[in-house]
C-alpha cells in the first residue's frame, strides 16, 4: 500500500540526499493563461528530471545484503540515470536496459554515473525480458521505471513539497497538471496531495498518441496505445499504464488533457524564453495543455509539473527549426 | 555608506516581492572542474536578473510624494526590466533609456511591464544626458543601473542569501565569482559577504574587451575600455566602473578574471545541457572562467553568480551554431 506515511518515509531518505526542488512563478505567464501558475521545477532535480526520487527511495529501502547484489533498471533514459545516481551513491553496481534509439545525452549520462548500459532494438526488443534476465543472471534487485511501490512512493516526495511550498507563498490551489507515462509520478504524487491538499483536482497530461492514462481513466480499466505510434516525448512514451500506479490513478485523478507535438514544441521553447528553464518535450506537456486552450484557468490556480530537463542542443536545436517553419 | 545594515533593509523590502533563488549544485559539474560549484541562479529571479532587486529597494525607499513622479532609468535591457517590474508593483509610471540595438526580448519585456522605452544611437546618443533631461522635465525620479546606495544594497541581498544556503547545505566556500558590468552587483555581494563570511575571497570576471574592473582594480584607479569593441555579453560591457562601485570594490575584491566571447558561448551552451538554466552569456562569464582554466579549483568550494537568463531563442540558436563551427 502506497499511503501518506510511505510516501513521509521516503521523504525522510531523500531529505539531504536530493533538490528541493523550487516552485517558481512568472507574473507573465499568470497574464498569459488567465490565472496563477506555480511551476514545480523537477527538471532541477539530480539527473535533470524527479526520477531519482523514486530510483533512491527503492535503493534505500533494500537491506545491506540485497543491496550489494546490484540493481538494475529498464528505461528510456530518464530512470536509467536516477537508478545509476541513486546506486552511486550506495556505492553498489548498475545496469540500465535502453532503447538504441534513446536520446544521446540521456545515455551518455547514465554511462557517466557509473552505470553499465545495455541497448536493445525497439521494434524487436523485450526490455522488461532483457532486464529480469539480468536479474536472474546476477541476482542484481530489479527497479522498475513506474509499477512499484518504493518508487512511486519516492515520486510521491514531490507531493509533500509541493503543499509545503503553496503554504509558504499562501497559495491554495486548483488543479495539478502532472505528466504521465506509466503513471508512478501522477500515482505517487496524487496520493500525497489526497492526503494533504484534498480539494486539489488532479489531472495527467499525455501526448496525444500516447494518452493510454487519459483513455484507461475514461472507460475504467488499462487500454494500450496504438503501436507504431511515435512523439517527441522520449520520457511519456509509454504503451500501457502501469497496474499499480493505474488502480491508484483511476482512484485519484479527476481526468486528463493530450496535446500535440506541435503543441509541446511551442511550449518547450515558450518555458525557454519565459521561465529560464530548459525542459525536455515529456516534461513540458502541463504548460502545452494550458497554453492550447486544452484546459482555460479562468482565474484559477495551476500547479504545473516540470518533470526533466533532459533535452540535447541538437534535438533542442532541431524542435525550433521545426517551430519556426509553422 | 552601504552597510550590511542597508543591506539588510532592503532584503526586508523586498521579502515577498522577489524570487528567493536556489543555489545549486550538480556533481558531474563538480568532477569536470575539479572542486565544488554552487550556482547562485539568478536568472530565475523576477524579470530574468537580479536587476529587480536594486531596482525595487531604490523605488521602495523613497516617500509616496517622491515616489509618485514616477522613475526614468538608462539600461542596455536587464536593469530597464528590473525597474519596470519595480515600478509596476507600485503603480507608477517609468520610462527607460536603451539602446536601439538592446536584445529584442529585452525591449518586448520592458514594454510589457508597462514602461515607455526611448530608443537611442548608442554611437551618437548619451544615454544619461537623456534620462537626466527627462528627469528635469517630468520630475521623475532616477534609478540609476549601478552607480546607486539603493540598487547596491538592493543588489547586496544575494550575498545575505548566499550566506544562509551555504549554511543549510553546510557548505563553507572559499571563493565567489560574479559578473561586473558597472560593479553594482558585486559592490553589493562583496559588502554582504566581507560582513558575514570574511573568509569568501570576491572576483569579478569580465568579458576580454570590457575588463575595466579587472585592470582598474590592478591600477589602484578607475580606468575605462577601449572605444569600439563588442562583446556577446550585452549585459555587462559598461565603459567604466562607476565612481561609488569601484570605491566598493577596490576594497572588497581578491581580483579578477577576464574571459572570451568564445568561452562566454561554450559556457551558455555547457549550462544549457548540464544544468538545465537558460543563462544569458553577460550571466555565464563566472563559469566561463572556471571552464576556461583562468581559475582552477583544485578541491575547493566556488559559488558563481548567474545573473541573468534573458537570451531570445534567435539570440542562442546563432550562439550554438558559432559554437559548432569551432
Amino acid at each position: 500500500m502506497i499511503t501518506i506515511d510511505t510516501i513521509g518515509q521516503a521523504y525522510a531518505r531523500l531529505r539531504g540526499k536530493h533538490v528541493l526542488t523550487p516552485l517558481l512563478e512568472y507574473e507573465h505567464i499568470n497574464d498569459l493563461v488567465g490565472g496563477r501558475v506555480l511551476f514545480k521545477a523537477e527538471n532541477l532535480q539530480r539527473t535533470g528530471s524527479f526520477k531519482f526520487r523514486g530510483a533512491y527511495n527503492k535503493i534505500a529501502s533494500l537491506d545491506d545484503r540485497q543491496r550489494a547484489r546490484g540493481v538494475v533498471t529498464f528505461s528510456s533514459g530518464n530512470h536509467a540515470q536516477g537508478v545509476a545516481a541513486a546506486a552511486k551513491s550506495f556505492n553498489i553496481p548498475a545496469t540500465a536496459v535502453m532503447p538504441d534509439d534513446a536520446p544521446v545525452l540521456k545515455i551518455q549520462n547514465t554511462r557517466r554515473l557509473g552505470a553499465q548500459v545495455i541497448l536493445y532494438d525497439r521494434r524487436t526488443g523485450d526490455r522488461r525480458a532483457i532486464a529480469e534476465n539480468i536479474t536472474q543472471e546476477t541476482g542484481a534487485i530489479m527497479v522498475p521505471p513506474f509499477d512499484d511501490e518504493m518508487v512511486i512512493a519516492g515520486q510521491g516526495t514531490i507531493g509533500i513539497e509541493i503543499t509545503e511550498q503553496l503554504e509558504a507563498v499562501r497559495a491554495p490551489a486548483d488543479i495539478l497538471l502532472c505528466p504521465a507515462g506509466g503513471g508512478g509520478l501522477i500515482a505517487g504524487v496524487s496520493t500525497a496531495t489526497r492526503a494533504l491538499t484534498p480539494t486539489l483536482d488532479v489531472y495527467c497530461v499525455e501526448p496525444e498518441e500516447f494518452d493510454d492514462t487519459c483513455r484507461s481513466l475514461k472507460r475504467g480499466e488499462r487500454v494500450a496505445n496504438e503501436p507504431g505510434r511515435t512523439s517527441i516525448c522520449d520520457a511519456i512514451v509509454t504503451q500501457m499504464p502501469g497496474e499499480l500506479t493505474f488502480q491508484i490513478n483511476h482512484a485519484n485523478l479527476s481526468g486528463g488533457f493530450a496535446v500535440s507535438d506541435q503543441q509541446v514544441g511551442s511550449a518547450v521553447n515558450e518555458l525557454f524564453e519565459m521561465t529560464k528553464l530548459v525542459v525536455e518535450p515529456g516534461g513540458a506537456v502541463g504548460f502545452a495543455a494550458l497554453r492550447s486552450g486544452a484546459l482555460a484557468l479562468n482565474g484559477r490556480t495551476a500547479v504545473v509539473i516540470l518533470s526533466g530537463g533532459n533535452v540535447d542542443l541538437v534535438q533542442f536545436r532541431k524542435n525550433f527549426d521545426m517551430e519556426m517553419r509553422n
